[in-house]
């Protein structure tokens, strides 16, 4: 999760959400792929490790089926345990 | 959002859309993978930074749910607030 | 736009489609990523930028919601206005 | 198509598929980005080119909508004309 | 499969889930592409080979259709017979 975005003009069923820019990670914590704009369903900050969903699964966790939604933070990583090998 | 694409040969569910050429872009606003082509439902211009939604995401936009649209448009970033880290 | 190719064993519900490979590129027209193997829907020829469409858009274009299809060609660039920066 | 899997702790609606493993590969047939864990519907033998499905299309290449499946080879390649530029 | 991961604030149809830090590997099995995180369906074990599917694939793996899931574990490898060209 590495910023904010503000779209004034946008799809009217975009209106009143909160859009993110979320970096992808590799197992190092670098950056890997391009950045996306995702519907923050949690409440999420700006430095925090987010889960995100793509897809149907986004527009489901965001509650609006019949919005142009194509990916959502649907959590926040409290802690992993990340093993090589 | 980098450029205008004209098709005359085309699915005649696509006829009468405004089809832009966008590449996705690193933080750095730099290329990043391969250009999309979209339609357009928020009037975009050249040189603007986009959001876009891919698959059922992007019929939903259009108002299109029987067009074989698969990336669209959907807002125009006026503000970024990025952080590294 | 670059080939065509033949399959002679296939999913039934291929039978009868016209299958092309297209090769993605960048804004110099270079390749980009993986090659796909596309049903054409609009007569597309080797040689000619086209436009294809991904997934479910992929089997509304070649109106075969039912096939194994998750690639098509939908329609053939005439003119591209690009600019950089 | 470059092998086979074995997994005998899987979901019950893969029981019963043969599990193979693909490589996507650029024009030069040399390999580009990860293989991919296909359901053969077709017969496929190690060492064969295929045309493989994602997605929704996996599933109908199947017969089993209700299955997890995600990859589907739905096609050999017994031919391809591939023209540079 | 490399690790395991905690998300207490989450979408409420996440809760109860195990999630799975996988990272897709290519033939060398050496790490390509981002990890994802995964809904674990089979009992998956930390430096276990296992088979992941993704989008609707993945709800119905999970068999939580209205969850906004999007990566599921659905098979763990025992074997694999991988041939070169």
């Amino acid at each position: 999760m590495i910023g904010t975005v503000v779209a004034t003009r946008k799809d009217e069923n975009l209106v009143g959400t909160k859009l993110m820019i979320t970096q992808p990670l590799n197992m190092n914590l670098e950056p890997v792929g391009e950045p996306l704009i995702a519907v923050d369903t949690v409440g999420a900050g700006i430095g925090e490790l987010v889960i995100f969903s793509k897809g149907t699964a986004a527009r489901i966790a965001a509650r609006k089926m019949d919005s142009p939604i194509d990916v959502s933070i649907v959590g926040i990583i409290d802690e992993m345990d990340v093993h090589d090998g």
